[in-house]
């Protein structure tokens, strides 16, 4: 008795890439559940990740990979890369789990040492810049003018002022800043492990999101301090490395890649996401937010 | 460096109950914080938790409390509170915890005696009476013409059919089912723990909501199996036991109250999480999700 007999996304394990084009609906034309759009996507349908842009953070029970976001943040992408490859975040520590909220790390003790220009960046909440990829979701959004993705990234856009932003959907990571807007630089991180915080859109920097490992940030026990913090020192999560994937050899570098979000097959697969067609269903919702599109991502054979 | 610097809900150990009416600003009329809006409330903002609506289940690590909706599932609650008082959930275990989805828990033997007419319920996804109470959002929904909240609980609605219906926020709880519509009861339970799968809105019937203890089934270890079951029975969490809090004695029972949702002083609340005014914030964000407002419980002193 199952709450949801759809098919899962395909596990990282058993992907396998089908060279066929990606039709929205089966030859007989009914459409297709979005495993099934999965299944019949092209190699080109995906993208490799590039390990310039790929954290690669070891923590005892398991690894959690992010992937940065340059489009959106060059300057904090830029620092987290030169903090990891100083092996500035080794040996810190999650500090914090507020449950529906965020996990959070960074130094405890503030002890580590750490270049004054790596403290602090202008902020880089949005962009405008009207190169950027945006593939808009006709389902209208409550928080701004467009929701949709970029470059494998959920965003929105106010085409008014020509701004677009990555929005704070689950698994996306920030930089933790203090009051000022200037305040944040990388050197602490979270992720968000709940309901999408999307007030918090445009008001601190993403940088990126959690690509593989995300239940080593979800499955923690909450932290029972202000605003979640863990209140002993013992209830912290050490951080045992953190390394940008160009510094690991090639051989056991994370190969992950994702569904391309501006391809026809992604349309299909939102699509499927929007009016499941799996059995199960009932009532298709006919429509979806932007951040109850989960971005497929598997492991590269 | 902490990402949100905004006063927390009151915690549940020092709520404070303040004889004082509600104004949506100070008298200086600066717009109020959340935490402002609640320590201004009065006593009748809130209402005691009835203790015939609430489950309290007793896992080995503490305690989970839940709210039952007999206005919006009579059947499957009173058909809960059966159970309930027949020991039916005591000794069972959760047997799925999915990331950023859902955390379940029945008879994972289906070895549990159980009359037949505790088994199987006519679905109660939504409901046709005006007499329903509702509280409209002015801020839209992706998912459904209007959204608000119901005696308490986020709801939908939809004014050319006269159907409302509760929604899939984090926190809420259902009553799984199998293929068939009318293939649940209340006997396999599953509480939301990522953002909210609004798809499932209308296709599976809600029976309440956690209001206390939300982190007993949201810090556990997903489950690596199909759907986030546990592989292994040895992972399961046992359930100790499941009780109505009218069978524990008066002295023992979980005394809590909920701010009220038809009140101005829940719409001042709103209002303070739609657009922040505490410092930290930088751009409010003018509008707000029916399930991005945490709904305040607190101990009745």
């Amino acid at each position: 008795m199952s709450i949801a007999r759809y098919a899962r996304l395909l596990p990282l394990a058993s992907a396998l890439v089908l060279y066929q084009a990606a039709p929205a609906t089966a030859d007989d034309g009914v459409p297709l559940t979005s495993a099934e759009v999965l299944k019949r996507s092209a190699d080109s349908d995906w993208r490799l990740l590039d390990p310039s842009s790929l954290i690669v953070m070891d923590l005892p029970a398991g690894r959690v990979v992010i992937e940065l976001a340059p489009h959106f943040a060059p300057r904090h992408v830029e620092n987290i890369r030169a903090l990891a490859k100083d092996g500035y975040y080794d040996g810190l520590a999650i500090v914090r789990v507020q449950d529906n909220y965020v996990t959070q790390w960074g130094d405890p003790d503030n002890g580590k040492p750490i270049a004054p220009e790596r403290k602090a960046l202008p902020p880089e909440f949005s962009r405008r810049d009207a190169s950027l990829p945006f593939n808009k979701l006709v389902d209208g959004d409550v928080y701004a003018p467009e929701a949709g993705f970029s470059a494998g990234f959920p965003a929105a856009r106010d085409p008014a002022t020509g701004e677009s932003w990555p929005v704070h959907c689950y698994g996306m990571v920030g930089a933790g800043r203090g009051a000022t807007a200037d305040s944040g630089s990388g050197m602490e991180l979270y992720a968000v492990i709940g309901h999408a915080p999307r007030h918090l859109d445009r008001n601190i920097t993403l940088v990126g999101r959690v690509v593989q490992g995300m239940e080593q940030l979800t499955a923690l026990p909450r932290g029972t301090g202000s605003l979640g913090f863990y209140e002993k020192p013992e209830q912290r999560v050490p951080i045992t490395r953190v390394r940008l994937a160009t510094e690991i050899p090639e051989a056991e570098r994370p190969r992950l890649e994702a569904l391309r979000t501006d391809t026809p097959t992604f349309a299909a697969y939102v699509e499927a996401r929007r009016n499941r067609r799996d059995d199960w269903f009932l009532v298709p919702a006919g429509r979806i937010d932007v951040c109850n599109v989960p971005l497929p991502v598997r492991q590269r054979l």
